[in-house]
């Protein structure tokens, strides 16, 4: 239990995982904050298990280094797959995104009959059906790859013809997997940006309410109750961000739509 | 001048540099080749100039301990912002993608009025407009960055009306900036695998007929051209091809599509 103010290390493949920042911002606005970013090496989502898990373990390495309390994992791909050799290698603790998505899906689920959408490598995984039956054995849960969400993410194209047709193939994918749905889970990062046109797809195939989890939200969430919840530390406001990335191409396109903030440094290093 | 048959290497950023080793494979059939996909850190494309120099260093040292003769730049990225520093690091030769595409678009050209497509990195180097314009300084060209067109080839969705969406969306920008192109260079190695949506979408949007330059083939008839063109070696067949990847993620289900063929050889290095 933390009485003062904390470090929180928060790292992603990419400039995704800043959404999760910007939620942490809103809950817990008294914590410093430090977001390494591994832009060089993005995405994760199309690489092996065995890549993401070295890569990983570097970004923690660098974010142990700067003395943090907490290590919260937003990449969906390094939760998937390193979680238990990122646990092992930390003396603080250590959460992943994909615990807490399954969590939040379950709490809105009425039917619990939930879809997943991915990166391939996370739904390759099987991280989050197996997270979500682990809470709840008798939930039905199916999942979709779907690798032309990030571009189009960062091209900027979320809401409008190509984005609706790309959304509309993958989720028709899901749907015909289970047409029972009542949940989505938003299982990467730089999906946040799509959930309108996601969201509104969905309920057009599904002819029903479909309850849509952002993974990021569900993290800052879970950071919060580590720190023992809204009674508790962080609320003051005062906390400081400070961003890294291992490449800074597009960076400062990219940072203020995902952010909604500019931080107070952004630093390159070599990891 | 090689009198015996010779060992070629080749490198790119990812699988699609695969569609080189395939033309070098139909023109040069009697050399050896060493492939180098640095499938871990693939795509070099929305990388800084920086990062792709590192990373394209990494992967000649790797292909220079294997005695190569040759290099071959297979990534249009690396070729357009790391030639000076591979050269300067290699004893032997190192042709890029980028002059023989430009040299390519030229011969074939009728007005000199040229696109170029190709990735954030590659159009924001401006190498192909500085290649081409050193070689035909009247000519005109206009690029544009179209980064969805990776994602699409490797999901397959090379022929449907997503694909066509997303070419007209690109190609409209390329011709608003040049309505009377004649000639469109593919300047990466993934664009080839979209060849014929992106041919029919360019002459609908040009209202005449558009050359279309494959920078694939283009750098095949170079290392044909730099061992002494068709009378010399070769020719006779029975080279082996030897592929290497820095990660193995969806290798065995893309190889193919882009290869055409199955190497002696598939392996995993760190390099």
């Amino acid at each position: 239990m933390h009485l003062g103010d904390a470090r929180i290390g928060v790292f992603d493949s990419g400039v995704g995982g800043l959404t999760v920042v910007r939620a942490l911002r809103s809950a817990l606005p008294g914590h410093d904050i430090i977001y390494l970013g591994d832009t060089a090496r993005v995405p994760y989502g199309t690489k092996s298990p065995r890549t993401v898990e070295r890569y990983s373990l570097a970004c923690q390495r660098f974010l142990l280094d700067h003395a943090v309390d907490l290590v919260l994992v937003a990449c969906n791909t390094a939760s998937a797959t390193a979680l238990p050799a990122l646990r092992e290698a930390s003396a603080v603790p250590v959460i992943g995104v994909v615990e807490p998505g399954a969590e939040s899906a379950l709490r809105v689920s009425r039917h619990r009959r939930i879809g997943v959408i991915g990166t391939l490598a996370t739904v390759g995984s099987g991280a989050y059906p197996r997270a979500i039956r682990a809470l709840a054995p008798d939930s039905v849960v199916v999942a979709e790859a779907c690798p032309l969400l990030v571009p189009l993410a960062e091209e900027g194209w979320t809401d409008d013809d190509i984005a609706r047709a790309v959304a509309h193939r993958y989720l028709s994918r899901l749907f015909a997997q289970d047409p029972g749905l009542d949940t989505l889970v938003l299982g990467c990062t730089h999906y946040p940006l799509l959930r309108a046109v996601l969201a509104e797809i969905a309920e057009a195939l599904a002819g029903h309410p479909i309850a849509v989890v952002d993974s990021a939200t569900a993290l800052a969430v879970a950071a919060d109750a580590h720190f023992g919840g809204s009674a508790r530390s962080g609320r003051a406001g005062g906390g400081s961000l400070h961003c890294f990335a291992t490449d800074t191409s597009r960076l400062e396109e990219l940072a203020p739509r995902f952010l909604g903030e500019r931080p107070a440094s952004f630093a390159l290093v070599d990891i």
